[in-house]
């Protein structure tokens, strides 16, 4: 089943995207067939728990937030308190939206350290700290590795396995794992990792594609059959692995997809799902 | 011991860089105290013998030549026959410059194959067949695995433990690794991997550091003291594995070092050296 990441339509930032409201974009994804929606906190304001409801209303299902705060790194809030707090903020506003699937971006190493291990211990300490109050909210928190090519400022997260080495020294049942194919496409271990390991822990997968000539780490996702990752092969390890949710498509692509018209972009992810994925 | 690889003064290629000729690279880096150079073809032309005895004679070892041609690719040569020629080419000029380490660099995805593995049992077969003939010349080839970022079109190879199992499949003497910092950095199971592994197979090892805020993955790359990897805990993990050659400076940087005077740079890394590493 298709869903479908708000991110796709450009984040209404800096003249990218739609300019759609969130009821635009349900509207529009309930007409063409998609089974739900993935929202970002910016969207959101102080209208989570309606904007959630009419997600609903219309047939679709809240799929997912994105997303917590860095929660270490040079691109995390300046002090501690601030992190957490925000951290907080963002499972109440998965709960209002009512989804439960909170996915956590855990930041890069550390000012000051060198090397990804302590700022991964700092995530898990983190995570774990927040991970009761999460479940008292009904909300699961979906580590998503990343990229290598991130593991500077945005992750210490760089492949499933970490992830889910992470998860199993959390400990909690409400911590699990997101892969994006973005992310992971390259890791010729993902099979055998998703296979021993991630037995009930994928709590979501997002779909785009890397194109060869890929020209930005950010912002320049392919969409689905445009690139070089085996989109066939990875949803088959996470479904063998358990995961019977949404293909989430998120696609990144400040210079091509968020400059088109949203309703052909809509369309595209619609027929290259049938088609690639 | 240092070493340096030429790219670090830019290549002398669109107006970057020193525009020193090799003998002048030689001359300075002798005076500088460093142990070897590490030449690229573009720089030898038809001197690659002369160039080699003019850095023997400074004192100087030829460390390595960079590089084989992609072997498979988006942005490999047309044609299998091609490739093979430049192959062979590369395997020549590395004996005739007096090096016994020639870096391959494997190549992208095959155009129209999805994922990486095809690719890699095609870059496994070409050394395969030029094996003999490198060790017929006393060229070893170090297969170099690329940051995952550059797994669209300039590597099929991202990790050590993916070349080292390459060079397993090969199963010949003279096919080992290059460990570039670069390059796995970010990777927490490369201690595991070259100690179970590495022994004896690794032919190379390249210094610079990844900046936290790396905005280009090709050209941005930084010195050592300046980023975020655990450099220290890289050497080690490398010369526990038996490497007892040089440490080779590498850094492509188009917009700050490839911009300064180069003896401020050689004389940087130097510091840099002791410093860090």
């Amino acid at each position: 089943m298709l869903a479908l990441n708000t991110a796709t339509l450009g984040h209404n930032l800096d003249g990218h995207g739609a300019g759609w409201t969130p009821e635009e974009v349900i509207d529009v994804c309930a007409a063409l067939g998609y089974g739900g929606i993935t929202f970002w906190r910016r969207e959101l304001g102080r209208r989570a728990q309606q904007i959630g409801e009419r997600t609903r209303a219309a047939g679709l299902e809240v799929v997912g937030l994105c997303r917590t705060p860095f929660l270490t790194g040079p691109l995390a809030l300046p002090s501690e308190r601030e992190i957490m707090d925000d951290l907080h903020r963002s499972i109440d506003q998965a709960a209002a939206l009512g989804t439960n699937v909170l996915t956590i971006v855990s930041g890069g190493p550390e000012p000051g350290t060198k090397g990804v291990v302590e700022s991964q211990k700092i995530v898990a300490d983190r995570v774990a700290r927040v991970a009761e109050f999460a479940a008292s909210r009904n909300v699961n928190l979906a580590l998503e590795p990343l990229n290598p090519a991130m593991a500077g400022n945005r992750t210490c997260l760089m492949t499933a396995a970490e992830a889910l080495t992470l998860c199993d020294q959390i400990g909690v049942q409400n911590v699990g794992i997101a892969i994006d194919v973005y992310h992971v496409w390259w890791d010729t271990t993902l099979h055998d990792t998703l296979k021993a390991q991630a037995k009930g822990r994928i709590l979501g997968y997002h779909l785009c594609d890397w194109l060869a000539d890929t020209s930005d780490m950010l912002l320049d996702r392919g969409m689905m059959g445009d690139g070089v990752a085996d989109l066939r092969s990875i949803r088959c390890a996470v479904e063998n692995a358990g995961y019977t949710g949404y293909c989430e498509a998120e696609i990144f692509s400040a210079e091509n997809w968020w400059k088109r018209d949203p309703h052909e972009v809509l369309k595209t992810i619609v027929k290259r799902f049938r088609k690639f994925c």
